[in-house]
């Protein structure tokens, strides 16, 4: 079985959004899984996306990556109206903090264990 | 009181370490957690080390995003013996996979709330 959570890329270069965030205290559902979901869902329809990561602690601290062909792609999925409402909804309730930060990757390799 | 999750980085341009990684089954200590603060010591005193964010859910997958002033410290770094020899015990005890992504980060921008 593929591990879903490590993305399968293509070979660089291409774009990374990297995505640190601290989630704001909150009681019961404040709707963040399902925009998370629904993120990830048109994300995929967008032209030049090629995968994202996405972790969480308990204590709140997040880490998302996605990944992009181009600069465009990038400007384009910011540009998304649906997804810039929900930016500013992340804003108005979910997080205390965050950063992002754009890079283009030049190399990248990975490791699997084959005694599995 | 600052939020020490998210590492206070100078302008870019400056490189980013993706490593994102999937944990093996374990039981009990096996060594990773005081190994991961030892790393995390170590590399604070890397000549070019900028900065680290590290995060990881219940399901064992997480992301580091280490940041340095320059490829050549990313390669010290990488040729380190303490770090090379953490890193083959990585991969003997501690992941079933994992992904690496060099990258420039070439623009970066934050946002804090106001109201806390």
């Amino acid at each position: 079985m593929p591990d879903e959570s490590i993305a399968t890329l293509p070979q660089p270069p291409y774009y990374a959004v990297i995505f640190s965030s601290r989630r704001r205290d909150h009681d019961g559902d404040d709707g963040y899984d399902a925009a998370g979901e629904r993120m990830f869902e048109l994300v995929q329809g967008q032209p030049g996306f090629l995968g994202a990561e996405s972790t969480r602690d308990g204590a709140g601290f997040g880490i998302t990556v996605a990944y992009f062909d181009s600069e465009d792609a990038i400007r384009a999925w910011r540009d998304h109206e649906e997804h810039a409402r929900t930016r500013a909804q992340g804003r108005a309730a979910w997080y205390d903090r965050f950063a992002v930060r754009v890079a283009k990757v030049e190399r990248a390799y990975g490791w699997e264990r084959n005694d599995a």
